[in-house]
């Protein structure tokens, strides 16, 4: 099998993991290219894994006929131009979440990609952790019996940055995304009805720029079925991310995890450590996205987790904040799905 | 120490849990006598404890000089004519929850007991539950720091009887009420406001009742605390009772409860076993709960869950009905606290 | 059903246990009178009780008509003794393991015993603990084939008084006891060999008595079987009791347990509470083992833990300490069973 | 910082892991030619990679002047004849477990080594994960007191076959080497004295080879600790790996190792996965134990675990098989440590 070619732009936090993984990890992959706005970052995510091509000019990535993919990894209002250049070039695109922070920018991008018949996959990387992957596997077994409330938890170990968040569009279309599409996949069915309840808790310079930091939001779905989303943007002891699914027939628990299965007893107690970072917790699922992706691209096939799944994300978030901002429950926009 | 004399009006499945642990677990009181509507009922409970006064006639064990306290384990809507007569006998009064299904009930019974100068306790057994207990120190120790979030779920093992649910008042005043006090309890304020959902996924029966059977809930802190209340009245695994309570220094799960510690591992992996009522949970509280009213009585201090208590409880069960009928989030009535 | 009258002789710590249980928790029974060496200790245990019924003359408690069965919670020297005098008396027994030191005595308390027709129970209070009879219930069932090992851990939090050190027949009669009854309960098989490696790391002040306080057996049984025996005379954390069963089907974890099902997470990681004595561990144990007593003596059935199986256990301890001096393996003694 | 070029010898199941943990997972190393005894095998692992050089004869690659170290993976029989190649043509070796099946051969290795100046690391890829490194770091900040008590279990999902039993060494020299190995680093000291109780239980064929398949050892250190080490060729539920460190002030469990953090409740009860595999169990760690022998290799530092390690525990594999035929315990030759 040729390795494909993958070009990345955005070597920050989440694109040096990124490049990690096609380098080292995704023997299906070849990592072709780096691109970044700063030259440093892009020459030093390029020299560390042995790859010669580096540029501040992410076109020259694109148009790289040498270019079968392209990783977006580079902060969100760059997104959609990507994409929309990526598809004139008839190239797939792996993108961070979000593709937009509204509507009509990311139907934009999904109607580029559809006319330009090329592929697009978001990074929703909780699809590709085994432990989430396990449970969807028993929900769509029917082990569960019927889904009839799903409970979605997480919370960061802290707040990001000031400047972080300044650029976020708020906690819902930042961090809630995750859970939206978590509870959409499980469920298996698309949200009717959404009531955000939010509040400024943890850092009041958040309530200053207008957002929440910790928020609880409701969702009915079509099919009757109920969920619980709570975030926070702090959890003392690390990395919080738990899911429970209830069935009519039994119930799953995707639990809290340690980072080494060790008990220490004594006179305090009995300790066990936590998990403090996502990195920690999703490591082989954001390895295992790209592979998924690199895979299902030499196959020819559709990615697991497609633009729609995006959108359908994002619109739940654009309810939350209305109904946050209207205190009360708010119809989610099926929209152009 | 003398025995406190306490009559027991009610002798169904409470009140024989309420009888045994009365006659062989507190030794602080004497088991005087029994009222029941059954006069088989009645005389069994007393008989299986060697109590040797029996009665159809709540009236005359009320009456009797010898009583010093009532426990009424007799349905809701006995609970206020009891609490009135007991007032207006002089004997303090432990009370299932809720005192009645109303707010204006609730006040009457309140009124009656405050101007006579007795004691009312409603039975809010988690209060008592070492788990919760402990919960509650740590938290009023300081070890948590501020509390921001409280998520509490209780699901039952199976739906009870038609009738009882005709008469149960509804989810929120029969089920949710004992979480509404132990968030309530462990958040340490008042709630502001409250947002239900609803939904009858686990018998169409109850949806035929006007009731719902899954549920959650959010409520608003006047502190800015947010909490999440989940319900339902189905739990395939037995009887869950579980809550978390993050604060901004630490975080408290009470967790899931086994029977026994016993792992039992195979080729379909490690399983363990799970607690299948609320008596095998809360057994210990029960008893608790009542061995501390009769030492407050003995010791003329004022009950740990006072009529009050329930009186709040009750107020977010009302508004947590209003809010479910409108869809809307819903003030919780402060009234005559 | 009319009560049994059971007289309990010794007012200690456990016999204090005992009294409570018997007093407060099985209806079946009536604490009838306490007999103590010391009086105060006697009539304390009584009044505590309502029990009018005290003495320094165990004797007058054995002869009285109205007696049908005696508690031995004496020291050890005094089972013997007491045993001979309660068959001579027609009194059915229940004693606190062990029932003696040695083999030559404890076989003549059987023997009057099975001459007098009365019966014996010995205090093995772990067979009659909710986890330990599910895991028995669970083998015997052949949910996990042929047992194959078995692994037993005790550990108490702390060494005994050096009083106590001193007349307690060293580790594996004083406290390996319960692991030799337990391990022979599981396995359903009789010892073949045993080998005993110890050391006095805890306090050498045991080592100067003779004694050892870290202790680890080996045991062969007749059906090939092996098992592993730890025991330490300090757990640092609580008190550890836990038992692995492994068989050819699966295995069992009888596992570590909580005092309350409580997480504490922050940024020390998670924490979380740990039984701390046995009375805590096994108080449900000890009621129900002296309630199988009374019950099965209302019966006229034999009592689940019989005198052979004290024997048996002390058997297993006799070979240790002859191990441990030897410091190789020793056959056990089947003896006289 | 350059790569070091490291050649394989052994192409089999372990091989393979190696060498991909080599291709993909050590940057700081090149995978640099693969040598098996069979042809085919040589070449798939070497094409799997995109390393160009395979062959059948080991001294081509012992002998290749670019070669900087090797990692010898092929049977048990080859190791010395390979370490002593090595360290004629001065190369850094990593050798599997053991390094011999006796002590005289081991020897002879660990003098060519240490005559030659090159580097010897053996392949107890425990000691590299990071539950036993937190373990050991806890140990030896003195958090857990004075040790006192090791218990360390390794039982294997299933038998291996026939043909690698024959030449296996029998379990201790294959097996408990391991957990010889473990308990040593653990405790900090040598052993003075071994006794192994042995039973073939899981599978007759073992037997007729003279082994045993179910074994449990007991260890007195010079220090006077204890340790109690049980193996089992079957583990029904999968791979079991888990040690209990008891010392003085504290206690470690490194604990049972779930594949996914998932609990599934129903009617059944609770049920969570369990790890199936030693690569499942130890993938992180066997990365790392080559990547800590090639990094002390390019830094010019002595390897984490050397020969003499491989030796001492070789010494209680033999103390081990020792006991076992006498049946009685045996002083552990010190040898020419």
């Amino acid at each position: 099998m040729s390795r494909i070619p993958v070009a990345l732009i955005g070597a920050g936090r989440i694109g040096r993991l990124h490049a990690a993984h096609l380098a080292s990890m995704i023997p299906q992959a070849i990592l072709y290219g780096v691109a970044d706005s700063s030259a440093d970052a892009a020459r030093a995510v390029a020299s560390a894994h042995g790859v010669e091509r580096w540029t501040t000019d992410d076109e020259t990535l694109i148009s790289d006929p040498a270019v079968r993919a392209i990783v977006v990894a580079a902060p969100t209002p760059t997104h959609v131009p990507l994409i929309l250049a990526a598809a004139a070039a008839g190239k797939d695109v792996f993108c961070e979440k979000p593709i937009a922070l509204d509507l009509p920018s990311t139907d934009r991008a999904l109607k580029a990609v559809a006319k330009a018949g090329t592929r697009l996959q978001v990074g929703f990387q909780r699809r590709f952790d085994p432990a989430y992957r396990k449970a969807k596997e028993m929900i769509d077994s029917g082990a569960l019996g019927r889904v009839e409330y799903v409970r979605d938890a997480m919370r960061d170990p802290s707040p990001p940055s000031a400047e972080y968040l300044a650029a976020s569009g708020g906690i819902f279309r930042d961090m809630t995304i995750h859970n939206f599409d978590c509870v959409r996949w499980l469920v298996g069915d698309e949200a009717a009805e959404v009531y955000a309840a939010g509040a400024c808790l943890v850092d009041p310079e958040i309530g200053r720029l207008g957002d929440v930091d910790t928020s609880v939001v409701t969702i009915r779905f079509r099919n009757g079925a109920l969920a619980s989303i709570e975030n926070s943007r702090r959890a003392t002891f690390g990395y919080d991310v738990r899911t429970e699914v209830h069935g009519s027939k039994g119930a799953i628990f995707v639990g809290y995890s340690r980072e080494t299965a060790i008990l220490h007893l004594s006179e305090e107690g009995v300790r066990s450590d936590h998990v403090h970072w996502f990195v920690e917790r999703f490591d082989a699922a954001y390895a295992e996205e790209l592979r998924s992706f690199v895979c299902t691209i030499a196959a020819g096939e559709p990615t697991k987790v497609t633009g729609a799944d995006g959108r359908a994300a994002l619109a739940l978030a654009v309810a939350a904040d209305a109904s946050l901002a209207a205190n009360r429950p708010v119809a989610v926009d099926g929209g152009a799905e």
